[in-house]
């Protein structure tokens, strides 16, 4: 089984201005060891089981607490699928292979 | 501590209707006792942690598994609060205290 | 057609207390005559068009900018499907010939 | 002003692979002209205004009813920001000035 959770979160009671509080939730998904890819509106993760990946937005929930966030809100998605790992690639691959190629990097 | 959790979740290898599937993840939601509220566009739990509403996502989705789907799409959104329970009605109340009356229901 | 849109938006500048700015959001979608329901993460409204439920997001998101926010934040939802309007109301109903009586309402 | 948007977007009634009429969509993005990015969980635009963003928004829609969707789902975040362009780039610039190489790419 493949899952990839794609998530943002953030304090709503630190400002315009989140990239400090932002930046250890992303330390922490690196640290974990999970197959994840940070984009300009949240991060990727892929991990064999559902409860793998909410486990790391649970952690990240927590953190953000522990920096003294008062209210946090967080934007999820879940794609599950039977079948191989691997799809942090693959789905770009898919498409590439349908259109030619496209812009997956601004850096 | 209040977390509001609203998630939608179905098959995506079901076709166009997905209203037995989501019935019976409605019907869990139900039956695990947590206060909720169900929307035309999703389902809303409160807990107290965000432990709990995560769990229930889970659970949601290893029955849709179990129910046969291959694929399985699922949107999220937290809104983790400092301070007491009781923000499904909380949070409509203080809307209706500043402008009146809204619309709340279809039925 | 029936397009079902879900979104909650708030600015990110505000604090922790984001219930002024938003109430005045939902006053916006109340006074436009569209059919809405608003729940404790968002407001779902129901247009006969992606383009007319869209131009509710841009009009809530230009109020917050004249309310003073510097950075908004908006998760939105959509269900377009052929067929009747109406779904508001339908899609719950479904769900409840199937399962029984759910929790609609907290008031 | 710098709007970001994240959306994602599929025929509910087309089985358990997409990735047809979804290239399709990001070929239509890719044409517009719009600076954008495709990840393994959606497509981020940048836009100097939300019109322009929730245009493309509502293209991909039609165009999916064009290739015969009954029924189309969509998730989507906007960031909406004072200041300058180049948040694509930007945000993620902003996460490893302060904690180092992040992962943003999986090819």
């Amino acid at each position: 089984m493949s899952v990839l959770l794609e998530f943002s979160i953030f304090p709503m009671d630190k400002g315009e201005s989140v990239s400090g509080p932002v930046s250890q939730v992303i330390k922490l998904i690196r640290d974990s060891g999970v197959s994840y890819q940070l984009t300009p509106m949240g991060t990727v993760i892929e991990s064999e089981t559902t409860e793998q990946a909410l486990e790391l937005v649970k952690q990240s929930s927590e953190l953000l607490q522990q920096l003294g966030a008062r209210r946090i809100y967080s934007s999820i998605k879940l794609d599950i699928r039977q079948g191989e790992m691997g799809r942090l690639a693959g789905k770009i691959h898919s498409v590439e292979n349908r259109i030619g190629t496209v812009s997956t990097n601004q850096e």
